[in-house]
């Protein structure tokens, strides 16, 4: 790829080679004109209500679709876009942030521009906290080459990166020589060689191994190898909350999501009494394990991901997921029959009856209404662990985030889940506390023509909260959701107080398919899920016995 | 001040000390043992919907009462209040957060806790840009002494500081010994004794001598010692757009606001024409001073801020503005009267025809409308803009972020201004644009019993945009602002479309003193008020030039 360009023309033109069609933001005076470009250019500007919602929604893009863009001006927009931001360095999803800033030639004798902080790069020098690589762009010969290696970084280690675009550079020429793909990174041959041969002699010796499929595996589009691994071998595996639908939930290999005293009984057992635990792209993050109620024996436990590799208590920094999987397919191990190993049940019809209606009698109607063609969107709170129970039939088509858990993220992540794969429909399951924070981003939804699903779970507060500590902090104000559409037009409303209600609600809003649908479930504030009821009773513990 | 107490309740007896009754925020679990605490305490705790909006109210509180408080979750709370932040160090607001962080207790072999983004210290590092100054009261030996000098840093410098709680902590003992109040900062006796002595020597050989008030009369307390300075020396005044009400704006000396060539006409001649400008706790920030149109001699200029004082080309580093204004008091300068000395007319009276309202007009009204029982908060766009041509005749009750500019400010921010200043009512002029990014707020001022009148500018978009770029960028998604009591209740919602509609609405919402009142104000696109024009203009002409 050579010759000469302009910044902005060569930053598009690289988005679209990385297959990006949308963008999100807001504009601002101080990336207007690159708006303006966006404009002409072959990419879609999605524009949110807020900040908050584009970050949200490039995060979700770029799970789905491998990499997002969300678009802002300097500082008023920069800035309300650090948690969402930090959210995606946290969860490995690969995000640009591309930010406006004042030109350079408004900068002579530090004057005191609108939108700034402290100095010129308070925003660059918070966004260098947040993600893998960041650059100003303000060495314009050297801009083409800034690009290609920021954007790499993004897509090498699937995290965040930053650009900021001095708005009278946008235009500026630039040129570059070269392939704008720097080599991927590699694992060290021969000790990639040993850390094979070790995993081959454990698996060998072991009676009980289990695989945990992590993150990785879907970020770095690793599905097919692993499912070759799985079943070529009868290793049967779990996943964790943030990587839960790697893999369709159904297959007969499959023992649940494990997140130790949290998950459901069968894959906690076993994993913990496995003898040869092989995670893959996995983070032990904590909400993830189950707020340390995980019971893992490292002496047993073989780890591989995209930051180096371990066995039992020795480590392999360099040896990397990317190499390790695909070498230990090559190992052609022998395959072992699992006693575990059986189909997932077929899902027990509902029969919805004319009762108030309760989490668990939701969630088990949503385990028969869920198929192939709806992507999931579970917000923090009793949304998320109450849907990691659900089975998800169809890869990659859960979402949420679960280790950062950062409430506000489904609404929003909807619209970019549904950009990034127009195939699924979205079906969100958020709070209602977590719903005020973002929710009414769902007019942006039907600006665009999409169509989610927003089940309102109402329990009037943060649910999540009340079993540790409760007070009136925890109440939120009564919204009346069902009444959305009056303010914001094609959505329909609904007001679910019984089972029935709720049934006859979703088979409503599958029917409409071309636009958005609100459900407001009323629910008992004190009526918790199976696996909310573990969590809080472990995090409660933990905040009694740190306060003293 | 001597004892032993807690770190949580020393933090909650000192904020009580700066006379706080309010904190905003929204719980979390790693603050939430802290909440309960506040609960118990005589501080009211205000639950905002998202936790942007508790930083802007904060900020607003702050402005009006010299402290206000915002505490909030670890990053998933924090980092959404990095821009409010942000907005209260660029404006002088005296902010102070506290955000809870994971026990120290949980920190052991670095552990991957949920809403953990790099390290543990990632929030702190980013705040630390943000902030004067910055703790996280990890060493509780020394807490006592910690949360005083941060505290008091909010209060000398007027800029948001930044406490962190590791929720295990949060009952530690600590002590303290001695007085918490650091000795003030003072200027040195000889450089103002030369300042002053210089500054009374070319105020004597002025002609026309004009004051600019800057924002730090109003943050410091300086408005009387202002005023007698004004009546003794018959000096007319102006102020910034950031520092507009810091005075009655009907005193027969009063200028107008200066915003160079933004502004009216009266002020700028006044003040550009003048031989010796007295600039007194004023910024020379862009949008402040009309974006560069500002035409300013520095040759005929004396500026005293709390950062330092300068003369013509020389600077008194030492001579601070808390010193150098009473000291000018002290001078006995001789009276003179001033030509432009005359009382504000009043406003013309107002009738309102059965004509499509326009923002000439809207204003028009407002001028006749608001009285000393209100307090105005004007969002960043066409409400600031045009706002600043209102008379306020009440002091400091004109509130609006114009240097730092972030859209959405205003509803949030009369919830905190309300509970500051609760003998005043809230008005608040906000675009559609602004209002779809935090006016869902509003359900927390009907939570909490406030009562703002809003009037949203609604035309379609980005309005202060469209004149420099326009684009399907610059629109934004349709809401029927009137209908918005459907969802969050006991709201008075009115939809407007000509003078008529405006004036009895407004009379409407001022008989219902016990609830809000959302005007959903219909204009024209491309309908702008004359200072909006002046400056876009401005500003148009200067992204032109920049991306060339």
């Amino acid at each position: 790829m050579k010759g000469e360009t302009t910044v902005s023309g060569y930053l598009i033109r690289r988005l679209i080679d990385y297959d990006v069609d949308h963008v999100f933001g807001v504009p601002g005076d101080y990336i207007l004109d690159f708006y303006r470009q966006l404009e002409e250019s072959p990419l879609q500007m999605i524009n949110t209500c807020d900040e908050q919602g584009a970050g949200f929604a490039a995060d979700a893009y770029a799970r789905l679709k491998g990499l997002g863009v969300v678009c802002v001006t300097y500082c008023v927009g920069g800035l309300k876009i650090a948690n969402t931001t930090a959210q995606a360095f946290a969860e490995k999803s690969p995000l640009v942030v591309i930010s406006g800033a004042p030109g350079l030639n408004e900068r002579h004798r530090n004057p005191l521009l609108h939108h700034k902080v402290r100095d010129f790069d308070t925003q660059l020098n918070i966004f260098r906290h947040l993600t893998v690589a960041a650059t100003d762009l303000i060495d314009v010969e050297n801009g083409c080459c800034e690009i290609d290696r920021v954007l790499a970084a993004a897509v090498r280690h699937k995290q965040p990166v930053y650009i900021e675009l001095p708005r009278d550079l946008t235009e500026a020429a630039c040129s570059c020589s070269g392939d704008p793909s720097p080599p991927a990174a590699a694992s060290d041959p021969d000790a990639l060689h040993e850390a094979l041969t070790e995993t081959v002699q454990r698996l060998a010796q072991a009676q009980r191994p289990v695989l945990i499929a992590g993150i990785e595996i879907q970020r770095f589009g690793l599905q097919q190898p692993l499912l070759q691994l799985l079943e070529a071998t009868g290793i049967p595996f779990a996943t964790t909350p943030l990587s839960k639908s790697t893999l369709c939930e159904d297959h007969p290999l499959f023992l649940g999501v494990y997140e130790g005293a949290v998950g459901k009984e069968k894959a906690r057992q076993a994993v913990e009494q496995s003898d040869c635990l092989l995670m893959l792209g996995a983070f032990m993050t904590d909400v993830n394990l189950g707020i340390f109620t995980a019971k893992l024996d490292q002496a047993l436990t073989i780890s591989s991901s995209s930051d180096g590799s371990s066995i039992a208590f020795h480590q392999y920094p360099e040896v990397l997921l990317g190499d390790f999987l695909p070498g230990l397919l090559d190992q052609n191990l022998p395959h072992r029959s699992t006693a575990a190993a059986k189909p997932t049940a077929a899902p027990q019809p509902f029969e919805a009856q004319d009762e108030p209606i309760t989490i668990r009698r939701l969630f088990e109607y949503l385990e028969t209404f869920i198929d192939d063609h709806m992507v999931l969107l579970a917000d923090p709170g009793d949304a998320m662990f109450a849907a990691t129970d659900l089975t998800i039939r169809h890869p990659a088509a859960f979402l949420s985030p679960a280790y950062y858990t950062s409430m506000g993220f489904a609404v929003p992540g909807a619209i970019g889940a549904q950009l990034a794969r127009p195939d699924l429909r979205p079906l969100v399951l958020v709070g209602d506390g977590a719903f005020q924070m973002t929710g009414m981003e769902l007019s942006t939804a039907v600006r665009f023509g999409l169509s989610p699903i927003v089940v309102v779970l109402n329990n009037g507060g943060y649910g999540t909260e009340r079993p540790m500590t409760d007070g009136r902090f925890n109440d939120v104000p009564v919204w009346r959701f069902s009444r959305l559409p009056e303010v914001i037009g094609a959505v329909q409303g609904f007001e679910i107080f019984s089972e029935k209600d709720f049934e006859q609600a979703l088979q409503a809003a599958l029917t409409h398919t071309d636009s958005p649908a609100i459900l407001d479930v009323h629910l008992d504030p004190h009526d918790h899920s199976p696996a909310l009821k573990r969590l809080t009773d472990a995090l409660g513990a933990k905040v009694r016995n740190s306060g003293k």
